[in-house]
């Protein structure tokens, strides 16, 4: 099971914001099991969003998450540009549209904002590409979708960090299935690094695993994650590799 | 001028590590005036990294610039997939051999290997795509490479972050030439946000700008950024949004 992430904002591309997201949801994706081979991040532009949906569904990955682009500014155009992408239309949401209204009157008896009232910038958030499901922000205004194209699940997500966050727990986990994959941060201490090449690739050969290696300064350590279906198997790996001779600290 | 970047490593991939590598870069090139329009990230996987590079390539940015898999585990292969994607050999260099001979010798001296000799791992950091340009790591034991392909500059460098910044500073940004843009952060008071968007397409229009918005919680400010060639520019598409009703504040 492969997934892709998508983020979307000029921000992430000026470098004024370190995109912590995608970091976030593939955690969440590895956890569940699913091997996240690409992240693309791209600027607030509809057609650059477009191509580069469609470039991950050409691809076909299990799942494709988007997040970013979704709020009532001018340039959140992630919406529209899906829609394009799966040339389908963008439909007014009845159910997106209350809600959102009901955000603003909080956001307004609470003194946030002067106005309550549903104006241009904030109905366009209800607007969700046609047949899709609608994801609920519990934590914002901008609702997010989830659509199946071909064999992949696609979901889109809002871009600030808290509003993800609680989409992607509440609503986008529990459509993920139970699988789940166990990973063990290790040091291995080695002092030389040719020597583990080899073990590494024997261990992959008789394991259920994927080993992530990496060096930590230089010379004593290497970080080793030991990623696997069921504790048992990365267990086995790990003594597999202790009896070759690597010494392991736990991290 | 347009950019791209691409990020190398299974521990993005996997959430463990945050990728600030491509905001740090983002934010430089940003500065030299070269348009950021995509980021990718990458496993440490020949074949996925030489379909990527391709894609880059593909779209003829000038300047692609990748950072990590250079060091000597055996997952450390951009060098490699770089080679390929340009359909060139890579080939043993002496001065890089040299450079790295002279690291780990003062690794050994300062007591942090057991062994200063080189080995094949080490030895691998040598090996350089043909007629690529050796570019000094002057903090770490990997040299990056500088080649040009068609109109795109290539920059290959090390993915630990005090590496790779070193080496953006002190060898990359000197082969990018002077030109820099200038950006100025601004919060803009507004109580309606859907009054913004006409006046920001109207600044668009009458000056040499680049303007991100991005909303900063709920109803009272949206954060501005404006991008631009000098002072002068930026200064006079903010007094003309000024003219317009909007109200700033200095970040």
């Amino acid at each position: 099971m492969f997934a892709e992430i998508v983020t979307v904002g000029d921000e992430l591309l000026t470098g004024n914001t370190v995109d912590s997201n995608s970091a976030f949801i593939a955690q969440k994706l590895t956890e569940r099991g699913y091997w996240v081979k690409r992240i693309t991040t791209v600027g607030d532009d509809v057609e650059d969003i477009k191509t580069v949906i469609r470039e991950s569904l050409s691809r076909k990955p299990e799942v494709l998450i988007i997040a970013g682009g979704l709020g009532p500014t001018h340039d959140d155009v992630t919406m529209l540009a899906l829609a394009k992408a799966l040339d389908i239309e963008l439909e007014l949401r009845e159910d997106a549209l209350k809600r959102i209204e009901q955000f603003y009157l909080e956001l307004y008896e609470k003194g946030l904002v002067d106005d309550p009232k549903i104006n241009d910038a904030r109905k366009k958030m209800a607007y969700l590409p046609k047949g899709a499901e609608m994801l609920n922000n519990s934590v914002g205004a901008a609702p997010g979708a989830f659509l199946v194209h071909e064999k992949t699940k696609i979901f889109v997500l809002p871009g600030m960090p808290k509003e993800m966050k609680a989409m992607l727990e509440e609503e986008v986990l529990p459509r993920l299935g139970k699988k789940t994959f166990v990973q063990r941060k290790l040091l291995a201490e080695i002092t030389d690094e040719s020597k583990l090449a080899p073990i590494l690739n024997e261990t992959l050969g008789k394991f259920k695993v994927r080993i992530h290696s990496s060096p930590k300064g230089f010379g004593k350590y290497i970080g080793i994650i030991i990623f696997g279906e069921s504790e048992e198997e990365v267990e086995k790996a790990k003594k597999f590799m202790e009896e070759k001779g690597i010494m392991f600290e736990e991290v």
